[in-house]
C-alpha cells in the first residue's frame, strides 16, 4: 500500500463481489489511484491476495487486507473519494454519511440512479431513505453527462443492462428518428451479472447449456432505462425488455427492434452515431451491417455498436456489445472517478 | 443390421454431418426401424461406429459402413423410406431419383420447404430444378399438417428457428389474436447448428465466451417462417428476425415481442395453446410466466412454450425453447416418419 | 404412475440431486420398473416434473410427486427394491430399516462400499452404524461381481472415480502385468461430480474457464480404489490419486500412468483387456493409441478404454472416459438392479 | 503509428494467429514498444483493427496493416527486434535472415529451441536448414537463463507445456531431490494452444463438453522439456508425458507425480522454491497443499506452483498453472525482450 504524491486515496466499499474484484483489478493498475481501504463483511482481516489469488503480485495490494465496511473507518483512511459496489439497499445506508464526511462517491448499485423516488418504490420496494439524495446524483453515463459528472459528489454508475440499451438508443431519440414507443429489446448476460451468491440456480452445471429468458416484463433495470429514454425523447417512454442468461462468464449482447419516428425515414443512423461518439473513446461505432461481438469487449471498457436497416419490415435494428462487469459497471465507473479527477477520461482504462 | 419383420427399411443419405449424426442415433433405439443404408461421401467405406465411436455397441450398427451416395445403390438396397440430411442445393438432386424408385423421402435440407419458386430463389439463389415438387412436398410440422404428412411421398421437414417460431405464433395468428405486422423475433442457436464444417469462426476458442447476432435483416429462414406465417394469418405477413450464436452445442431459445390484434386484448394465450396443442405430445405449454430453458429439451424431441404480458407496453412476449438438433431437425424428422407409416407418433421418440 | 404386471416396483431415495435426477431418467424409460416413490425432503410434496421440468411428458411422472424420506411410508409403498441416492452418512440410516422390511437395496453412496470400518473411520470420519452390513454389501461393479450382485440384498455401488480407474486396472493386476507400486493417477471430473449444492466455489462464473487440482493426496475415494485394487493384485497396494475439476457438466476422464511387473514386460494389454471384457456389453475397449473422449459416454452406461506403451520410458499408460453421473453412478446401480432381478444386463441402458 | 523516442521499434512476424494476437495485445501497451511491423500472409493489406476488432481504438494500431512476410521488408521498417509467431518448420526460414539484417530475434515455434539437431530431427522430421543457429540460441526460460537472455540475438521461447513442466521441476531437480527417473506428467490445456486452424477437430461443438487425453507418448514438447529437464540433473532425464485437450479457450494446468531422490527424503520443496523464486516476478509459489487454478493467470505472465506430499505412496505431486499463450507464449517472449533491452522485466506485463 503506496501512498504516492499526486495520487489520488481510494476506498473500495463492498470489494469482494465481481464488481467489487473487477474494480480492484483496474485500480490495481491505475497509475493516479492509491488504493487505501476495501472492506467487505465476509472477507475481514484477510489479505486482499488470499481472498483474490489473481492478484497476487500486485504491489499496490502488498499489506492491504478487507476491513469492515465501518463509515468512520473508512474516512479514517484519508480516502478522498469511495466506490460502492455494494447491493442494491446496502449502499443507500453508506452515501450518505460518506458524503457528510467529505468523500466524493460513486455508487454502482441501483440506489441512487432514479430521480423519482416513487418508481424507485415501485421498482425496488420500500421508501428511499434519502431521497434529496436522489435529486443529486448524477445518473453517471459519461457520454452524456460529462460535465456533470466532472463536479459530481455523488454519481450513480449505471446498471449493465441500461449502458448496453442507453447509449445505442439516445442519440436517435434525441433526434426523432425513432418510433418512442417500438422499442423492444432482448439481451443476453454472461452469469457474472447475477452476483457472486451461492445460489443452486447459478451453478456451472445449471448454467451450461442452457439458454433461458428470465425477468420479464418488468425486470429492475427497466426504471432507469425509461427514466433516461424518456429525457432523451423530451416525453414518456416505455419499452419491452427481455434479459437471458447466457453460459459465458462475462459480457452482454444487445438486441434492438424499433420503427423510424412517424413518417420519417430513419435512414442510416451513422450520421447520427458519429455526430454523438466520434469523440468518445469507448464507443466504437462499427457501422450498418457489422455486428459487435461481446469477445470483443470482455474486460475493457469499450462498448460496440452496430445496426441493419430491415428494408421488408421497414425496422431498425440496433446491436451492442459491452462487458457487464465493464462498461456495464466498474469500468465505467472509473471513467466517472476519471472525469471527477480532472484526469484524461481514458486514464487507466486503455486495456484489451 | 438386422431386418426383422415389421421393420421398415430405412436410408440415411448425408449421415455424416450433425443432423445425420443426431438421425442415427435416434434411429438406433427407435424399435421399427430397420437401418439398410447411411452414405457419407466423406467417409465411404469406413464403419459407422468408427466415425461416431458414441455408437459403438450399438447393435443397429454391427457390420454397416458408410456407402457412398449412390441413388441406385439406395434403392438396392431394399430401404422404403429415406431421410436426406444433405445440405441445400443438394438434396434436391436426390429426392426427386430416389422418389422415382419408389421411396418416400422426408428431407432435412430447405430444398423443398418453399411452395413458391420465386421465393426459393430469392432466398437460396439459382432456380429451383424440380419445382413440381415444391407444389407436392409437405411442410412437415406434424402438430399443424399430420393429415398431410402421413399420406406424403416427400415430407420436407421445418428448418431450426422457423420450428421455434412457428409453433408459439401460429395457433394465436390463426385466431386474430395477435397483430401480424408487430412480430419481433430474436433468437440464440447453439454451435451445432452451423453444422460441421471446419470453419474458423465456430472454432471453440473463436465462439467460447462469445455472443454474437448474425445473418439479419434476411436470414435464409425467413422465408419458411413467413411462408407459413403468411398461411396461418391469411394473409401476407413480414417478421423482423435476428439470430444469435451462443456458446452452447445445441438449442435454441426464442423471444418474440408482438402486440394484440387491433382494437382486441390479446388476454391469456393459455386457452388458445391449450385448444391447438393440448393433445399434442411433444409440446409442452409452460404456462404464464414461465420461461422454458433449452437444457430441458436438448436430446429431446420436446419444444418448450411460455409466455408473459406485458402490461407497461401492452405487448405479448412468447418464450419457446427446443434443441436445434431435435425438434428442430432429426427428431422432428422422426415424428413425420413415424405420421408416415402408421405409427404412434412418439415411436422411439419419448426419451429424456 | 402406472403399476403394470412384470414390472418391479421401485424407489428412488434421495431423487433430487444429480444422481437421482439421472436415475429418474433412466428408470423413466426402463421398460421393467414401476416407479412408485420418489423421496425429498427439500421437495416434498412437490410433482417431479415441476421440480424436472425437462422430464415434464413422461407418462411414468403422472400424478407422482415427492414424498418425506420415510422409511414405513417408502415400504407401504410396496417397492421391492430401492436406490439410495442420499449424501454419505445419510444413506446408511436408510439401507438397514429398509432391507429389514424386506426390500432390496441399491445404494449410491460411499456408506457401503469399504469391507473395513477402520478404513471407513479413517477416510470418512466417525464409527459405522451397522458394520454387520459392510460385510454384507456387494461392490457393485458388475463387470466384476456379475454373480454376487445377482444375488445380493445390499449393493454397494462404486463411486465415479473409482469406477474410471478399477475397470481398467484390475484386469492388469489381477494378470500380474503390472508394478501396483507404481500406479499414479490423473483423473478429471465434471462439476456435476460435486452435487447440486449451493456453494460460490462451483458457480458458473468460478468454473468456467478454470482447471484445477483439488483433494491431493488423500481423496475421500481412494479407500475403495485400494481396497478393490488389492484385492485383484493379492496384497496392499497404494496408489496416488490427483482429481481435478473441469469446465463440463459430466464425464470423468482418467489417465493412469503405471510400470510393468518387476521383470516381466506388459506386452499389449490387448488381450488381458480382450479376456476380462469382450462379453460386457458396456466396456468398450478402443484399442492402443486410441484416446477415450468423454464426449462419447455422456449420457450412456458405457467405459471406453485405451492406452499406449511408452517405449522411452517403459511405462504403460492407459486412459479411461465414463459419465461420472452414468457407469460413475446412476446407470451403473441400473446396471446391478438389473442383475439383481434376473434382467438382460442391458435393459434399459442401451442409450446412445 | 508513433515513433517516440526511447521507444524500440518492434516488428512480429507471424500476427494473425493466437500467439500473434497476443503479442499484439501485449505490445499495444507495453510503453516501450514501438509497433512497427505486422505480418500476415493471409491478412495482407488488412488493417489490424480490422482483423481483431477488439484492438479498435488502440493508438498504436492506428493507421497499422498487415504486410506481407518479406524480410527486406521487415528489415526495411527500421525494426530493431522481431517476435516470430509462425508454425514450426517457417520460423526457421525467418531467423537467420532477420539477424543477419542486424535484428534480435526472439522465436516463439519450436525451431530453435533444441541444442541437438537430431533431437531436432527425431521430433520435428527433416534436417534442420541453420543448425548453427541451435547452438546460438537461448531457450529462453528468464527465470533461469536471464543474464544469456540480455545478451542474445537469438531467444528461443519455451513451448507452453514445457513452461509449465519446467519450472516446477527444474529446482527439484538442480536440487537433486527428486528421482529424475520416476517423473510421470499429465497436462490440460485450452484449445487455443492448436492454433487457429480451422480444423473439425477443435469445433465449438465438437470440443465442448468433452475431454480426452492426446499425443501421447512422444509429443514433440518432449524434446524440449527433456533437454531442459537433463541439463537441470546433470544427466539424461525420460519423463512420460500426457497432454489433455481440455474445452476452455486458454490455460494449462499440469500435475507432476515424482519420487524422491534414492535414499532421500524430499521434505517440504518450499525451501527449494524460495530459493529459486524468491527474486521471480512471474512465478508465484503458493505453497504445500494449495492447488493452483489456471482462472488465476489467464491473461498474465504469471506461472503458480503448489504441491502435495503423498506421505500414503512417499512421492511428491508438483501443480502448476499458467496462460498457455502469456507465460506459455507470448508474455513469457516479451519477457525477454524486456531483459534484451536492459528494461525492468516486468515493463508491461504487470496486468491481472
Amino acid at each position: 500500500m503506496n501512498a504516492e504524491k499526486g495520487r489520488i486515496k481510494t476506498a473500495i466499499v463492498g470489494a469482494s463481489g465481481y464488481s467489487g474484484q473487477n474494480l480492484l483489478r483496474l485500480l490495481l493498475t491505475h497509475p493516479r489511484v492509491d488504493l487505501v481501504c476495501a472492506t467487505s463483511r465476509a472477507e475481514e482481516g484477510k489479505a486482499l491476495d488470499t481472498v483474490f489469488p489473481r492478484f497476487r503480485g500486485a504491489e499496490k495490494l502488498a499489506g492491504l487486507a478487507f476491513s469492515a465496511p465501518d463509515i468512520d473507518a473508512i474516512a479514517a483512511t484519508g480516502a478522498s473519494c469511495a466506490f460502492l459496489a455494494l447491493p442494491h439497499g446496502v449502499a443507500r445506508e453508506f452515501a450518505g454519511p460518506l458524503l457528510e464526511r467529505g468523500l466524493r462517491v460513486i455508487d454502482l448499485s441501483a440506489d441512487f440512479r432514479l430521480r423519482d423516488a416513487a418508481v424507485y418504490a415501485d421498482f425496488y420496494g420500500g421508501e428511499h431513505p434519502t431521497p434529496e439524495l436522489l435529486a443529486e446524483a448524477v445518473y453517471g453515463l459519461p457520454e452524456l453527462r460529462a460535465e456533470e459528472i466532472r463536479g459530481a459528489r455523488l454519481v450513480a454508475s449505471p446498471g449493465c443492462y441500461p449502458t448496453s440499451i442507453l447509449l445505442p438508443l439516445i442519440p436517435l431519440l434525441r433526434e426523432k428518428r425513432i418510433d418512442p414507443a417500438s422499442i423492444c429489446v432482448a439481451s443476453g448476460s454472461g452469469v457474472s451479472g447475477a452476483g457472486k451468491k451461492a445460489e443452486a440456480a447459478y451453478l456451472f452445471a445449471e448454467v451450461n447449456e442452457s439458454v433461458r429468458a428470465y425477468g420479464a416484463p418488468k425486470h429492475r433495470h427497466l426504471s432507469e432505462i425509461e427514466q433516461e429514454l424518456s429525457l432523451a425523447a423530451g416525453g414518456p417512454v416505455r419499452v419491452s425488455f427481455v434479459p437471458h442468461l447466457l453460459p459465458v462468464t462475462a459480457g452482454i449482447a444487445t438486441t434492438i427492434f424499433c420503427e423510424p419516428a412517424a413518417g420519417s425515414d430513419p435512414g442510416d443512423p451513422g450520421g447520427v452515431y458519429e455526430a454523438a461518439y466520434g469523440a468518445a473513446p469507448f464507443v466504437r461505432v462499427l457501422g450498418e451491417g457489422r455486428f459487435p461481438d461481446t469477445k470483443h469487449v470482455t474486460g475493457t471498457n469499450f462498448i460496440d455498436i452496430g445496426w441493419v436497416r430491415d428494408a421488408r419490415t421497414g425496422r431498425l435494428i440496433l446491436f451492442s456489445a459491452e462487458d457487464n462487469l465493464g462498461k456495464g459497471a466498474s469500468s465505467q465507473a472509473v471513467q466517472s472517478f476519471n472525469l471527477m479527477h480532472g484526469l484524461p477520461e481514458t486514464e487507466g482504462l486503455m486495456i484489451f
